[in-house]
């Protein structure tokens, strides 16, 4: 008789967003005439720039040939992309990162939830309070947490890091020690960004702990203050602990298109298993590869019209960053983030919870932002709004906000 | 201190298709004026159909202007082409299956792959000997298994079942119960098909005592013969306690394109918990949807032209099947499969193992194919080869193998 994984029982209720789409979704319907604008979920809203939309085409003329046509791709992805991204995104920086130290995949969401396959169910997690759902909802999916505590609302077995006013978003060293540690800078939700010297304080602490940090650096392209680091490899001792998560759809506008991929530096072991082994064979049974019109798309980020073409949709979007927190502090508001990321994290006002700043956005301005506690209790309170939104949409959202 | 994941280590080798890869290699190298004909990995030749190629472009289009641009698609996948696969491929051959019981996904690789996520590690699973090996590999890796057999070449807790000359490459009923049963008809490696009445007793047997199938059609658009089912859920019962895993790898050429599904029917439960909406829970955590452009590519698979563009090219490389299946028959070889599916399955002459067959013809013949016993020791003595290659190299393969 089958039987199903419990540890699913533990997760409470439905996927944040999904949740939220309900809420819209309902108020939508009793109130057809209202325009609703969104800046919850972290969606892109500019087109591919024309140096991908170029790639693309191309690439599909190339499947139409038997002589260019492209099968099944290589398992680490392809070499061209590979090694685009080992010169652009680390060598460039002075990281030591080789192309076949990276694993091309569709997706950070993906590969965040799937790397903590490759260890062990009894490793203890370390997250940030907010944290993005997924790193915790896989674990608790493969049984590496323990209940659901609905009055902490946390789970246990997991060490949360609180990331507050008080510290700037950036948590600090656990006193219980971990055994891989989550990380994402520049942050979701917060918006707030880690400096080299604090990344390089983690990586000594994990050095010494042996602890491995997951570093999720999906926002990287968002930084724009020099002391911000783009990758955790810019810290030394980082190719002994850490494995990065990289993502095209923030970068490029590709959370239609799913491009990501996963360094995994072949010094990092456990013991004298590396774990670059473990994700190639994790990657090579479980996994097909991107496909190769996304992968050329991929290549073309980095030519000279790609970078050129990108690096002004993400000054669009910073504009709108800037404009939400200029106009939010100057209406009164408590506003952090939106510097070095497409994300303003706001404290509501009048003491509201976080929910009920949603429903107040939702009916009074008819604006759907993303509620802080949906990323954890220390998030209560606050509120996530995007930088991602269409100008002529932002700049909208915020007269209504302000107007409230 | 971080601990791996130590089910790993209980897989022995790497995985087949690397390591025939690197032997192909190592020939190469030491051969640099051999053409190697390659009708090993079960990879496509021919390009992509000209209906295909167009939606992808109009697609691409679409994403170029932001009023049709398409971010993070819908969890399930689009309406679209849920609503063509469950009109074309369930209803249209009375099956019923809503298209809202459709997940698509990038392929039926990853999606064999996770689906034992949803079961409790405690559960038995059943295979077939030989077995596509990333079934077992999935389940080595979570820890559903025992250790690794040497001696067996199979690992313990699992439930083989062997598919033989004798029983038609049809496994017979196991004697111990299991919870889980992977299928895989019309098979890879084998060739063989199952008939609808010997379906049938299989979702008979599942749910008499309480058991899922996890049924893989990969191969259905390769079915000739009336008799045989290619859904699992034209059997009577199947809503109750079967999962189907479908394609588009093999029938539409999607090797390098990434698209598939799986369907897991709203009633199929486990005491109260619905299967249905924990893998949706999966796949809204783990997974952010397929490319927009490859869904629409997708769809077009079920247009008219699509259909009948797709159809000329099964047919073109079951051509090819019926000339290795002749070809070697006449030569004195015994060949199964072929029929309705893309693979011929062959006994190694001589009393050879499969290993020394794919030396032999590598060195030989300079012809590439897989050892029946890389998909478990019921292969030994048994050799796969594809119809994907191109006519020409497949006429040639065979031309090279009857001189041996």
């Amino acid at each position: 008789m089958v039987r199903i994984n419990e540890n699913y029982a533990k997760l409470p209720g439905s996927y944040l967003f999904s949740a939220i789409a309900k809420k819209v979704a309902d108020f939508k319907e009793k109130h057809p005439g209202e325009q609703v604008i969104s800046l919850g979920i972290g969606d892109v809203t500019k087109p591919l720039a024309p140096a991908i939309i170029e790639a693309l085409h191309k690439a599909v003329d190339e499947m139409s040939a038997a002589e260019t046509f492209h099968g099944y791709a290589p398992d680490l992805g392809y070499e061209f992309l590979r090694s685009a991204i080992a010169q652009n995104d680390y060598k460039d920086r002075g990281c030591d990162i080789s192309a076949d130290e990276i694993f091309v995949s569709d997706g950070a969401k993906c590969d965040s939830g799937n790397i903590q396959e490759i260890f062990a169910l009894d490793n203890k997690i370390a997250v940030c309070d907010p944290v993005y759902p997924v790193y915790v909802d896989t674990n608790v999916m493969a049984g590496r947490t323990g209940a659901y505590n609905a009055e902490k609302e946390n789970f246990d077995g997991v060490i949360y890091m609180p990331c507050t006013k008080e510290n700037g978003f950036v948590p600090e060293l656990p006193s219980e020690k971990p055994d891989i540690i989550y990380l994402c800078f520049p942050n979701n939700p917060t918006g707030s960004a880690i400096t080299k010297s604090q990344l390089q304080e983690w990586v000594d602490y994990a050095n010494k702990v042996g602890a491995v940090i997951i570093y999720d650096a999906a926002y990287e392209a968002y930084i724009s203050q020099e002391e911000i680091p783009h990758s955790i490899y810019e810290c030394e001792g980082a190719r002994g602990c850490a494995i990065e998560l990289r993502s095209f759809s923030k970068n490029a506008g590709f959370t239609g298109v799913r491009l990501g991929f996963t360094v995994v530096p072949k010094d990092l072991k456990c013991g004298e298993v590396s774990l670059h082994s473990l994700w190639a064979r994790r990657h090579g049974t479980k996994y097909n590869g991107a496909p190769y019109i996304i992968q050329r798309a991929g290549e073309a980020v980095y030519s000279p019209e790609g970078k050129a073409q990108l690096k002004e949709q993400v000054a669009g979007y910073m504009e709108n960053a800037r404009a939400i927190y200029d106009g939010l502090k100057d209406a009164g508001y408590q506003v952090f983030g939106g510097l070095n990321a497409p994300y303003i994290w706001l404290r509501t006002p009048d003491g509201m919870t976080s929910w009920e700043f949603f429903d107040s956005l939702l009916a009074r301005a008819h604006v759907v932002g993303t509620p802080g506690s949906g990323f954890g209790s220390c998030g209560e309170g606050y509120f996530r709004l995007t930088a991602f939104g269409t100008k002529e949409n932002t700049l909208e959202a915020l007269a209504r906000i302000r107007r409230m």
